[in-house]
């Protein structure tokens, strides 16, 4: 398995901090949010004796609590629509073990999460990009586009959404569009929405699972990692009303036995979240990227997507290798005693040589570190010769 | 991915429940035993606010404990050779991902855990079994039948020790066969060792890490499940002296990110669980053995090896299929009002037709329960038409 260039910058992030250098993180989308108590409380109240292994497929209690949340979210579902998994991670796992054979392909717009590629190359699946542009803001790319790479070894589209580590949501229209083209070719639509709270500008999510007519094709994977800033739960989803896919992916779920015990008790509980909690992060995660994008926009040479959805967003720089760039700021670079550091972008495109100008900022810490990170990052670019 | 005898079983436990039977499961491994008071404190004391991932491979924390509970076990290993799993399961999986490619093979001593399977389709692993037998008391097979097994693809031995579903020990002079072949033929030598601490007639667990010269064909997954009845916690590690091994394995563990925190705070405290909980399990699991063992003995045509390790035993009955027999116990038969549910043997063996007159048995109830179940069986095998 190939080494992603954001993991290549850890070692340089910890020798710049034992040189006594501030490392602030914009390259992790780790948030600095609290989980809601009620989540917390669960776990420090419960009452386990033995802490048994819970049902394969999870436990029936949260199956269907989950089930109601989704129907509040216009997604309709039954609990045995629903397999727990250990994490979103996992539920990518098995739909990708669960529909694709080895030599099979998936076609993913890129820039994508880089873990989609440990999963295929996992599951000895080919990973085949279409490119979407910093210049449409990472919107879907043309149809056409998707219809050339269908070969007969595709086996799916996958689409993370709203977007990391582009920050895009995609609108019904797309959803609609990719939809016909996954029904036309008998493929499986599978969507990672993990984000799917975190929607700005009063955009609504409009989820795979909400699509009339494309039951049998559609996969949500989902997780309670970024919603309920949860992401050490490991708890996640995969929803599909396929029964098939459903069939298949307990035989993947058996092998591993059961998903964690507490964090299901977490996981449940968290979905008596008040709705004030949701308001909050999303107040605080919307006046973040306003300052973020409105002070790097102001960079000379800096151009940035505008997200709509999750809490990153991708930059050009005026540099040829961020890769170099990023590990020149933790290596050689101080302002104040601080750096910054950043996600190169290149790990998130499959197509060699894309995203070597860009960077993904993942906005999930407090504002005045956020100021510290842009300031740095222009003294920087004027200092840097690449 | 095939479906295991005793999966396809399980619905007709449910079906003898609705209708008022009550099932007595002698076929699951989940303990009865109290998980250890240490770590449900540790979990309901805990002060987190924000349940943030952990490291990949795990806190350093729980790892340099895991390093010096090693230590005690005379396996001397530091804690950069461990990386914490989710459960025993993702070692395994990380184990056979690491070391093979689409079509190696792995050599695996049969009766053999029904999910290594699991695994190795997963992997893309062929299985190849070699075959142990009852009669002596599933001990090592001759290392000529391993030896006439190996082929340029073949790049791993696997085995269980104490067995599941054997309950068979393997002796020191045993491991010390292994690895030498291991070393002959550039073999990974892989022991599931989460049953260390149950073994019986004073006899001593030798661990793959003991073996002098073995480092770098050794690999030994781990899990917290059964030693501290803890099975729901999901946390198990892969421990390795083999640096490439663990560089490899921890790109697969970099794509599901962390194991899961709260089980991580559990297994950790669980680490100080008093010596005294140990004695009275392993006193509680010999009583329990003791009297199955005997009183299973005293059945006409029942033939059980007699276990030294682990909470399993395996017993031929006087059936020519007990997949069908064990059917017919949870469809068709009741001793007052109860009956047995039994994990039929053939699909703990991957060569077809083997162990088809064998079941495991589970001695993870209480006294009590195992006279009834015996009972029920002895009783069932006299009304039984096969």
């Amino acid at each position: 398995m190939p080494s992603s260039p954001i993991r290549k910058l850890v070692p340089f992030a910890e020798h710049a901090k034992k040189n006594g250098a501030k490392v602030i993180h914009l390259n992790i989308g780790q948030p600095d949010i609290k989980t809601p108590k009620v989540a917390l409380d669960a776990v420090k109240n419960n009452t386990l004796e033995i802490l048994e292994y819970s049902r394969t497929e999870g436990s029936d209690a949260y199956r269907e609590k989950l089930a109601k949340y989704y129907a509040k979210n216009d997604i309709l579902v039954d609990a045995q629509d629903i397999i727990i998994t250990t994490g979103g991670s996992e539920a990518l796992a098995f739909a990708m073990g669960t529909i694709a054979d080895m030599g099979d392909e998936i076609i993913i717009p890129e820039p994508f999460y880089a873990n989609y590629n440990g999963f295929a190359i996992a599951a000895g699946v080919r990973v085949v990009p279409v490119e979407s542009r910093i210049e449409d803001n990472f919107a879907l790319p043309p149809i056409e586009e998707f219809e050339k790479l269908i070969t007969p070894s595709t086996r799916a589209i996958l689409i993370c959404n709203p977007g990391n580590p582009t920050g895009y949501l995609y609108s019904q229209e797309e959803i609609k569009k990719l939809a016909v083209i996954a029904k036309k070719h008998d493929l499986f639509l599978i969507a990672d929405e993990v984000y799917r709270e975190f929607t700005y500008e009063g955009k609504e999510h409009y989820s795979i699972l909400q699509e009339p007519g494309l039951e049998n094709h559609a996969i949500m994977v989902d997780s309670v990692s970024k919603r309920y800033s949860m992401c050490g739960a490991r708890i996640g989803c995969l929803v599909t009303k396929n029964k098939e896919v459903i069939a298949t992916s307990m035989k993947f779920a058996q092998a591993r036995l059961s998903p964690p015990t507490y964090a299901q008790i977490a996981s449940e509980a968290a979905l008596e979240t008040p709705q004030s909690y949701f308001d909050e992060v999303k107040e605080e995660y919307v006046s973040r990227r306003d300052f973020l994008v409105a002070e790097l926009s102001k960079i000379e040479g800096v151009k940035v997507a505008k997200p709509q959805g999750a809490f990153y967003c991708i930059a050009e720089l005026p540099v040829n290798d961020t890769d170099d760039f990023s590990q020149w700021l933790l290596e050689d670079y101080r302002l104040n005693g601080e750096t910054v550091m950043l996600a190169p972008a290149a790990g998130f495109y499959s197509t060699p040589g894309l995203g070597k100008n860009q960077v993904r900022l993942a906005y999930v810490l407090e504002k005045e570190s956020l100021k510290r990170a842009v300031a740095i990052l222009k003294e920087a670019l004027k200092s840097y010769i690449g």
